[in-house]
């Protein structure tokens, strides 16, 4: 394939993925196929010779898009939405044309510069504090384990002044989250070597927010033993019900004993946006690390997870590293984002947050954030307003939480859960709108998630109708 | 912007990406901006309302595109290439669009099998084992840490027998790599805490490949003090000079002792789809872990590198986790990728190594890799015939270390540096060309790093006519 015939084809698939997006409401959102079917009807072997792309995209359209799950499409209910927008979408295409490493300021300047500029604008769009600085790291799940392993490093540093924390080191270190955090956190602790058993999950209140008392008898349980609390991590809306932690009274614990003080408001933090929700953030300015996913509610393509740290020189002792072969002649007036995060290599994801936030404008994304939590608010108030519906969580975002629990049938009712998982398959089955589940206090709950760009009213009417239709029939 | 205005803009998006591409020889392959020269014209501040495209391109034209060095240009002689190709940027495109989260096969079905299935045509191309199994990972970097990671579960289950290894557990163990590995995996020993002070740096031979013998001795040193050696990590093309560790005499050594062997490709991987450099991977049936990037030599966009394992089991082990909300009815059935890995977020990256393997095919992928070696061989005979100039490694790949060395002048003059950092920014002032050093036994050494998709006999020739008119001028 030439650049001619490239042009010609890309052409084509610029039109393809217009429609494609024009008429994704056409589309079933979640595909019928099932395990192994797919794979069953590609060859084993590559090919030899190349093949013309006529082919391939035939291939593509018959074999492949009809396995796949459609993120982008306005019923999507399920897990957070994963945004996209057509002005992400040109960014990428520049991003993949350019094709830059950009792990360094010489290998990509302006790459690296933008960075700097669309973090700040974000910095300043959240309230978050000005010394704090930011950049793009991939996903939430990575930032959490970069924001770990700092901590693992400071501690380590603070505690036998030495650096390269060592694995003995950590031994007696623990870290603190709420039982409602997200498996990342596990996963991080895991990974970082603290030890998945110096993990302290936090008990919640009603509210599924983390217990800071609990956190306080916690820390001081362990000092009282002579270990180390290194790492206190704060949930800004929680996977499962979007819950918020009291991060001002955390911080404050946090300082006083000089904790880490993670925030991780993946999901939640893009609503910060909103003047009237950055009550959240109050107390920001005692956390170490913050992380929210532009990817998700943001309109940007994945991945854009925005990462800041309060002093970028824990970061740098802990992700820095400078062979000869990656040394340039500006290292010491500029920054190499290598050594912010573990991948060395770095594409241009600066590029599509600079596209997404000057075309839609401060104003724009916040009209649309609005326009969602009011979607949510909408629905939340129907369900209050039912008899036998019932709301599982506060609704404070875009996230509400809700189960059926028929007359007459208690709250821990033995077939509650099979109940609400049979409506959770009806809903599911209609091909128009996507939803998935969580536990809450051991209760299987049904998670709709409004936030896709797109979703409209006419979408959360179409959801409550299918529920309405499919209760007299449940078992 | 509605979908509407985006085709228009993406049609025109087409057009500048093809002519970019086939003008990209008229662009300056550096780019000459001074540190904070982008920043300093670009706003403090997010606009409050959104712009028109117009506005945001032309801006991207005058301010951004001027600030990029261009790793797609022919010229591209540094670091090692990234290279990208038509049919990679076609998939982007699609990718981008379909937007799809693919962390879980539920989440796209199709997207999980298809990365099944051309990991599998590459672990065949490569003649890696039948028994091992791969997935995408988004840079070598990160895939050793999941080698390091998992090597260090598995020492801990089989040491302490349990699991979710906790960092006093690492405390004796030990890891080998050449001082000519990758800088990547000093950074990795100390993020999985194993303590940088663990990592045993084995002397290389005058080839710059690892001495099995010193490895050998290392390895009994730490047994005999009751050490735990748990990984070494085998260089197959250093970053320096493409060295070739001796697989095979270390697969033997790490199955005595049970050691886990990751064995770093990164770049050189891409040549074992030419049957002339399988022999390389002889002995690679021992290994526990590969990785090579398809996004350097084998014209796929970055991200895009393959990672495989012979015992899922241990990976799985490491990365595994389950919260409720992720739960989906096919988990007993399917492979979840998000368990192989340290993000849960993924892309869909497995369409753009489909659409590249299926447009070049194997043949045309190989001869791509030939004519990029034959052209590195050839350049590496007019150093060895040239009176001063000194080649400083073996070349078996697209990768030539040389200097110049002025008749009379000792192998380590004092002013030799220096006289090759000027013969180098001599040579990068062209804005044809891009190279990059190195150090090689502590000397400085000019890389010349043959393997972007478009360089030609006549780039090298340029090259070379470059080389020979800077020599008269060095000081």
């Amino acid at each position: 394939m030439d650049l001619k015939d490239f042009r010609q084809h890309a052409h084509q698939l610029v039109d393809w993925i217009a429609d494609y997006l024009e008429d994704i409401e056409k589309t079933r959102i979640v595909t019928e196929v099932k395990p192994g079917e797919v794979r069953a009807q590609l060859p084993h072997h590559p090919p030899q010779q190349g093949e013309p792309f006529a082919a391939i995209w035939q291939d593509f359209q018959s074999l492949i898009f009809p396995g796949m799950t459609h993120w982008n499409h306005p019923g999507w209910f399920a897990y957070f939405p994963a945004n996209h927008s057509p002005p992400s979408l040109l960014a990428e295409m520049v991003t993949a044309a350019l094709g830059a490493q950009c792990m360094s300021w010489q290998t990509s300047p302006a790459a690296t510069e933008l960075e700097q500029v669309v973090m700040a604008w974000l910095q300043e769009m959240l309230g978050l504090p000005s010394n704090f600085v930011g950049c793009i790291q991939d996903t939430a799940s990575s930032s959490t384990l970069v924001a770990l392993l700092s901590a693992r490093e400071v501690a380590t540093q603070h505690q036998f002044g030495r650096q390269g924390s060592s694995a003995p080191e950590a031994t007696k270190m623990r870290v603190y989250a709420s039982k409602e955090a997200h498996s990342s956190i596990d996963k991080a602790v895991k990974l970082a070597g603290f030890g998945l058993d110096h993990l302290r999950k936090i008990p919640t209140d009603k509210d599924f927010a983390m217990d800071v008392e609990a956190l306080k008898a916690a820390i001081e349980r362990d000092l009282a033993q002579g270990l180390h609390p290194t790492c206190v991590v704060a949930s800004l809306g929680t996977t499962s019900s979007s819950a918020i932690d009291p991060l001002e009274a955390i911080g404050k614990i946090c300082k006083q004993h000089g904790i880490w003080l993670h925030v991780d408001a993946a999901y939640a933090g893009a609503a910060a946006i909103l003047p009237e929700h950055q009550g959240m953030l109050q107390g920001i300015e005692d956390a170490d690390s913050f992380v929210f996913n532009p990817h998700k509610w943001l309109l940007t393509n994945f991945d854009c997870s925005a990462y800041y740290v309060r002093d970028v020189h824990a970061l740098l002792a802990t992700f820095q590293s400078s062979p000869e072969y990656l040394k340039t002649a500006y290292d010491p007036q500029v920054v190499n984002f290598r050594d912010w995060g573990i991948p060395l290599g770095r594409r241009f994801r600066a590029l599509k947050l600079w596209f997404v936030l000057r075309s839609y404008g401060v104003e724009g994304l916040q009209a649309i954030l609005r326009h969602h939590i009011a979607l949510a608010q909408d629905f939340a108030q129907r369900l209050d307003a039912h008899p036998t519906l019932e709301r599982m969580a506060p609704a404070p975002f875009g996230l509400v939480c809700f189960r059926h629990r028929p007359e007459g049938w208690g709250p821990d009712a033995p077939r509650l859960d099979l109940h609400n998982q049979t409506l959770l398959q009806q809903l599911n089955q209609d091909g128009h709108q996507y939803l998935t589940h969580t536990r809450l206090d051991g209760r299987f709950v049904i998670r709709v998630s409004i936030g896709q760009r797109e979703t409209q009213q006419a979408h959360i009417d179409h959801l409550w109708q299918t529920i309405l239709d499919a209760l007299p029939n449940l078992p």
